[in-house]
């Protein structure tokens, strides 16, 4: 089908709209009228080539939610009508050790990323949510619970399960001590999401002036990382620290205040870390990992988690045309906390 | 009791003969002559003051063997002429959590160093193994199994339970695939711990000059680091890999080895670590860590392992004014695998 999106020429060109074609329903995909497409900082990377590996055209969005449309005939979880979501990646082996135990994020032979990425089948491009439509596997979609804003619910795809499955890989529940380092959007998420979880939840900042907005988010307390003598109080206290710094930064700060064998998740920054001591990863054999997204299933686990819960992310909503200024904001990480658009915004093309 | 024992004297000077005093037997005290001491690169690094916390004199060594001599009063677990050995710390708190877990390297008021460190009752400073006589309460003293050749045991204390106690941590065992970085005296403890734990050895080496010695002590190959071929071939093929190089570096062609949730620990090196990438920690749910020695419980798990397994250090003995030669070695990294102090060769004063 023909649809319209959003898309980034080259690496110095503002996004500016862009048709293109939607595959034809294969037996076992999914199509769907996007609904909300969250704003993701990885957009912004991506559509100026920050990483290196963009292709252009790139249609950027991987927190999508929409309503199916139509469904290929083996389809038997959906239909038409019912709203769905769709993440970071649209496909995997789904043969390998890791597929079957559903974390295709970690998928042997690489997951299929929703944009700038190649179709598995065709070799084709994929392109992402800042578009009219969208055609996916069944298997990559997934149910939005009743009772959860759509409008709300496209950053849960991107922020939500980023930050959720760490939580998660570490165990955490009551008692745990979770510190978050970078209040944005991811940030914010990781706060309410441990705070769901029943953990004790500091944020951990620069300066006083997040206080309030940290604990009106659920945060216990805001720890001022510039305080020697609060950070110094402060030692051995996390069993986790979510660092969701989406740029190159020191870490040495955080790493004494992980209890012996705690650890500090990186799930912003891609690229080279600034040089950490190895002094308290080896007197406290505290360690320093990164995670990726989080598998369908627990996707699926994190959408219910939260319908459950009431937590959705803090939104922003603007329109498709608006993007580019949004970008700018983004960039100031002047949102309190993710921009959604509304596609229904954006026209759809004559005959869609 | 009056001794005799080798210090630095400033950071610039060579070790020579030193007299001082070891303490009064206290209720729970051991007195032991020392038979054997291994040296460490931690000794050549606290000589120099190479990581600026050394306070002289230093009479190093903290890996050593000796025979009891007396007992404070209240000792049970040792009676003279007993073989006990002592490794890197000589007290801790006994009270807080980690204590009681057994886990005294990791003691919430920090544990008492062997040397450069000061007793927990008169503030004195401690001094280590390069040196007569030695006095330690009981806790701290390990027994040295029968069968287990006293005079390769010492680097036991030292290189073997730092590297036994992160293959304990990570569970290593049957059917675990180990990587060994750096093939010197933590390097080739790791091989053998961890193949006499049954795992699956590879030691990761930038050229194959030391494919027989690896082969030799028990690895199953060499993983030749500057072969791309080779490495990309290896990639997700580690559970964990033990990295023992004792100055900064850069780990980053070692993390795309660890499969999914692998963990690179860190057992040498004190300092900042050469920049990681977070990528292969984002993409893999890969982990950088570091491990301090182990407990004492764990260090006894060890002795009694290697006796059972016949597990020894390959040694170089040496005569005591034989150390600043050895040192000059140990720099150049020409020793295979451990230098061994024969404390025989150094006279004792008259009237101890």
């Amino acid at each position: 089908m023909k649809t319209l999106g959003y898309a980034a020429q080259s690496a110095d060109s503002p996004l500016t709209p862009f048709a293109f074609e939607r595959r034809a329903l294969r037996p076992n995909d999914v199509a769907m009228e996007v609904l909300y497409t969250g704003i993701c900082h990885t957009d912004l990377h991506q559509a100026r080539n920050d990483w290196g590996w963009s292709k252009y055209p790139i249609v950027p969005g991987h927190g999508i939610v929409g309503r199916v449309t139509g469904v290929g005939h083996e389809v038997t979880r959906y239909k038409v009508g019912d709203h769905v979501a769709v993440g970071c990646m649209v496909d995997s082996c789904q043969q390998c050790d890791q597929c079957r135990r559903g974390e295709e994020q970690l998928c042997r032979k690489g997951n299929t990323q929703t944009y700038n990425d190649r179709d598995r089948i065709t070799c084709e491009p994929t392109y992402g949510g800042y578009s009219k439509h969208l055609v996916v596997r069944e298997e990559f979609a997934l149910r939005v619970p009743d009772g959860l804003d759509l409008s709300k619910t496209a950053p849960l795809l991107c922020a939500g399960i980023t930050t959720y499955s760490p939580l998660r890989t570490w165990n955490v529940g009551p008692g745990s001590r979770v510190g978050v380092v970078g209040l944005g959007g991811l940030g914010h998420m990781a706060v309410k999401l441990a705070a769901g979880l029943g953990a004790d939840v500091t944020v951990m900042s620069r300066s006083r002036d997040k206080e309030a907005d940290a604990l009106a988010l659920g945060a216990d307390r805001l720890l001022v990382s510039s305080d020697a003598a609060a950070m110094a109080e402060a030692a051995n206290g996390f069993d986790l620290i979510i660092d969701t710094v989406p740029v190159k930064h020191d870490i040495n700060p955080y790493l004494p205040l992980l209890d012996v064998d705690g650890t500090l998740v990186l799930v912003g920054q891609v690229g080279p870390l600034a040089e950490p001591s190895t002094v308290p990863l080896l007197l406290g054999r505290r360690r320093i990992a990164g995670s990726p997204i989080g598998g369908i299933a627990e996707t699926q686990e994190m959408l219910d988690f939260c319908a459950r819960k009431n937590i959705l992310p803090d939104c922003e909503m603007i329109r498709m045309d608006e993007i580019n200024g949004a970008f700018e904001r983004l960039e100031r990480a002047d949102v309190r906390y993710r921009f959604v658009i509304d596609m229904a915004s954006l026209s759809a093309p004559a005959d869609a």
